[in-house]
């Protein structure tokens, strides 16, 4: 009988999110009279905007006619969306992107997830930790994290803590430690924190010094409002030749149904063989794209080229403001009842300090219970994420007011 | 630096269809007034039928309304897919698939391309030959496959040869080869041919007395005619205890832009540990869904759930008979010129045997130059497709026309 592949055997049960609708379920099933406000899972709640609207439509009557009609679309994603995506958010900066580095995906998920099929099984990562879990789960199907320890860290992978003690700002790895590859997402899931271009250029120096890879997940970078805040690590010198990033419109333009994302894969970011012999990645995740996926939705690639649309960057832009709008008002409730607040400025989301030292899990159980707002426990995201709980951004603003009035009459002392 | 996976850099360079397509290109760049007649790459060109345009647009408006709006589905795709999937697919013959054991995709190539994911690096493969190039690639990708001898094939792969000489029905390996998995794809790409009721018994009967698993592709099913054909493995009893099988609604319904299809998992099929500890695979391929995959666009599968209403089956099946009128053309005019032609007749591929002992790229070339008409090479597909050029169906019926006149007057002797 065939052998499964054990790694995948090693991953705890129940995904973080599963467990938090389970215990969601289960009050509402005892309480069908509850109005259960969720500011837990990281999902948007505003509908499409005009321009994407539009976009669809149109994309669907091409569909429909032969003469229009398409069928498979180029392995990379169309030349169109390519051509905005450089255009905007790259030339824009000052950055040069080749439409080449470019590759048009589903989501950012499909992509952090895979891209370390391309690197060996001795590869070392490090993360932040709290730390969206992807990156290490799909670390862990691919073999490299050693054992689960009870502490909750892997014994094969480098954490960099990010609590209130160090201002959310990890620190340089020790530079005995062997270190293939660095996670880093910012604005950060699930803190909210970011890191200030000179933060970043720490980062890029130690990745160009110690022949490193920084995956750097970009996908809440939209939100940010700081201009001393990098919207892309390649702001930074150097980093072209040692950065992926992750894009992705899911928050940026409410896709998280519609899905479509984009990878930057510099020619010049290379891995090497065991005889060092550099190889460069960007040929070698365009095979691998071109043998396990078969590109993206057309209509969600028509979607994706209208939000660059000036017609679609302002649609956007409000949508953006009406979600920072809640982050403002969270942090402003929560501040002004004695809560201790990271977050909300630069990013969708708030990270909480529970009060006088309770758990994540109990506070998400005494929020649930007490307020019916669900939150999500922080230390679902990495044993430093224990003590603090997360809260998002993405709700409807009457929601999130009501939200916040349960949690001043009914939560804070 | 980080290591490379090495198992990437065996894959031969070019993907067959890249080098058609640039084979093209360069005889177009030469004779810019040539009029070139594609029935090489297998994409369709008939536009989606009014009940997907209709629900598209449905969709569309429903993502565009806040109390309608829809973020990330659920992680197996939406319960009225997967319901309208196990009601007309696999109820409607007789089969008892649960809800749970379908999982929605964005096309078969994803699944069947990641499904190896699950199971160990000592998993022995066996796969017909001709193939879909996939199947061995993402195998390559996963370090399974040895080396690429001289004669095509990879030193760890059980090759089944089908050809002429033995109908196309691939032989049950020696009862002294240890074989884990077995790659079946019927009705057949490249060959267009099939396996009867009967011939599909002998496979599950084997992979349940050796214990081995089938990954079956039925991506093709929907073109089947004759009633002797089964359209899904799980027709044969006992094939739910070994059989995973991948759809695709790409050929069905002409979704090769819009990208949706499905796996199904059954929760009796099961790989083992190391220690003998049988695991079920349905739960492992969720946790992997779930992990490095975030859902297909509801869009799409607003549009997949429109084919099996009853204006939608019936709009696709006129798309199919569409095709179909193509290949009974193609056969008939082909056979008429004394060409020696196989499938076509329950899928929409020909298999043409190349005249005089041409070699596929040889006639290839001569059907390029002489008669401005692309074909695919068969040893594009595996060592046992040389001598054999591959010729879909999937054409508008006036181009098709033309090509086989050209064929006729300027290749046929």
């Amino acid at each position: 009988m065939a052998h499964i592949n054990e790694d995948f055997l090693k991953l705890p049960g129940a995904y973080l999110f599963s467990e938090i609708a389970q215990k969601v379920k289960a009050f509402k099933d005892e309480h069908p009279e509850a109005d259960v406000i969720s500011l837990g899972i990281g999902d948007v709640t505003q509908p499409l905007v005009p321009a994407v609207v539009e976009a669809l439509h149109k994309a669907t009557d091409e569909l429909a006619n032969g003469a229009t009609f398409r069928g498979y679309g180029p392995e990379r994603g169309y030349d169109f969306l390519r051509k905005a995506i450089v255009e905007n958010d790259f030339q824009a900066r000052g950055i040069k992107i080749d439409e080449d580095e470019v590759f048009v995906n589903d989501g950012a998920k499909s992509d952090t997830g895979n891209f370390q099929e391309l690197l060996s099984k001795d590869v070392r990562i490090a993360v932040t930790d709290p730390i969206y879990p992807v990156y290490i789960d799909s670390n862990v199907m691919g073999g490299r994290t050693g054992v689960l320890s009870s502490n909750g860290h892997w014994s094969n992978v480098i954490y960099m803590p990010c609590c209130a003690e160090n201002g959310f700002v990890p620190e340089l790895p020790h530079s005995r430690e062997k270190i293939d590859v660095i996670y880093l997402c910012y604005p950060n899931n699930p803190t909210g924190t970011t890191l200030s271009r000179k933060e970043l250029q720490k980062w890029v120096h130690y990745a160009l010094e110690h022949d490193a890879l920084i995956f750097y997940d970009a996908a809440y970078e939209a939100y940010i409002q700081n201009d001393d805040i990098p919207h892309s690590i390649y702001e930074i010198e150097g980093a072209k030749r040692v950065a992926v990033e992750f894009h992705s419109f899911s928050k940026t333009a409410g896709f998280t149904g519609v899905r479509c994302g984009y990878t930057v894969v510099p020619k010049t970011v290379m891995a090497i063989t065991k005889k060092g012999d550099r190889i460069t990645l960007n040929p070698l995740w365009n095979r691998r794209q071109s043998t396990k996926f078969n590109g993206t939705s057309y209509l969600s690639q028509r979607a994706a080229e209208a939000i660059y649309t000036p017609e679609g960057k302002q649609q956007i832009r409000q949508t953006i403001d009406y979600y920072m709008e809640n982050a403002r008002r969270m942090r402003e409730a929560l501040t002004g009842i004695g809560f201790e607040i990271y977050g909300g400025t630069d990013a969708p989301y708030l990270w909480v300090r529970t009060p006088k030292g309770t758990t994540s899990w109990g506070f998400f159980d005494e929020m649930l219970h007490k307020a019916q707002v669900v939150c999500t426990p922080g230390v679902g995201f990495g044993p430093a994420g224990e003590g603090y709980v997360r809260l998002t951004a993405f709700g409807q603003h009457e929601a999130t007011k009501q939200a916040l009035e349960r949690i001043k009459s009914q939560i804070a002392k």
